[in-house]
């Protein structure tokens, strides 16, 4: 395979991200903004909301995850093809409280064959809130292709 | 210490729950349930809405991870003392669908000192869904004395 | 695929673990033994030798997980089909000493398509020592013919 | 706490590296290589000999984890107060065979309190094997004294 141009690869990597994001009903819901992407890297945030707490106000654990799996979602579908979680393993360090905001940046470590593994380091500011590593598997398809055959057979 | 009766720590376990539960805007949010908590052990349950999938119509991961990661408290804070979580894995096994209602079940299997490992099931009938495994550590103070001090705080 | 009868999946699976042992010199060489396998399980033990440990006389993590991943892989192999650890992930919960023996017993949690999932629980006795998780991946081949080519080209 | 100044810090490394390779058994019979220590940081080698591989020639899974794990110790026990691992993950990417070298560099990503996170990356040359990332959890004593003692008493 000819490896693209990198202006052509970071295209592919924007026009994959918006296919993505306009039907991440998940990832709207709660807020998320996709920053930025590239070939194999995506920037994410999260402002923590009151119902995203719990009694003691400290972010779910869960939703620290969803948006750590976001970024690692749009990083690994970059390519244009079509990109599943296999696995993922978060380390929780230092809480995060309602009203801050979370920023994910996820960087690919590794891609051979169908196979990727990608860091995601969530943060408030220089507080590092989580370490994520997500294992993704290629599956058959094209993103953008799969995205609007669903919505065909939607409509 | 003594180990209480059966009959003491179940109750414990349930007022233990009820206490998060009324705080716990993450997890009601989510439409997420409490089916029944026991002594290191809890069943949950949530329905996959629209708002919760991708442009596939698949369960976003991020959210599965929340109901695992939502039994996994409930299991582990059961004895009344302050536990959170250090650290979790989770392996996608098979997509979930909009409409289906996840099950995830949450048992102990391991308690030693302050560190507990607790595996979380999580299936839609005969279909798993994805395992989670999380490891948590005691902190100090109780659950439900430390979420009545944080009301009194916030009021 | 008809499903074998139990007595010729279990005869299959003490076939491939033979097979495997025999040329298993890493395994060998720390003095494990298979105490018994089955379709998708398998026990094995481990006597932690003076060379095992480090300066505080406690077993090295990484050969408490070399057993762990043993039991695995004879777990996971027991089909005859060409099967490679993946991802492992391992919770260290006690120390071993110097002459304790320990016992890995592994199990099939799942087993979907060409991806499975086994647990294995390293213990001393009534002491659990590690919880280990692996993801396996089937690839091409059988167990046994792979290995007799294997020794063909090596000859 | 007054940070020490980088010399120190760097000296403290290596002693308490040199203090824990004098008894450690299980890294010398692997044949293990400590190339470089500094404060959160070790790189080590190992060769993989004959009876590290199985019927594939490939190195055994828990041998490269072996790897990774003591490089992990190294680099978290570098400032001279008692560490052990407490949770490993380890990714498997590629197989590495009979003879060749691997290096396995681990990097401090986070400490904080008495835990701390460390990514090891194993490579032979450009090829990565493995990525491993260790969770660390400091206890009681200094690893010096502590060895010391463990000496005076089995003496």
């Amino acid at each position: 395979m000819t490896e693209p141009p990198p202006a052509a690869a970071q295209a592919l990597a924007e026009a994959t991200a918006q296919a993505i994001w306009a039907r991440d009903r998940a990832a709207q819901a709660l807020g998320i903004k996709i920053v930025s992407v590239a070939p194999g890297r995506a920037l994410a945030t999260m402002r923590v909301r009151s119902d995203m707490v719990n009694g003691l106000h400290i972010c779910h654990g869960g939703l620290i995850f969803s948006l750590a799996d976001t970024a690692f979602a749009y990083a690994c579908n970059a390519y244009n093809r079509n990109t599943v979680a296999a696995a993922c393993h978060i380390d929780f360090l230092n809480p995060a409280k309602e009203g801050e905001t979370l920023a994910a940046e996820a960087i690919e470590r590794s891609l051979s064959g169908r196979t990727g593994v990608y860091d995601v380091t969530v943060s408030v500011g220089q507080r590092t809130i989580a370490l994520f590593r997500g294992k993704s598997r290629r599956i058959a398809g094209e993103v953008i292709a799969s995205l609007e055959e669903a919505d065909h057979q939607a409509a």
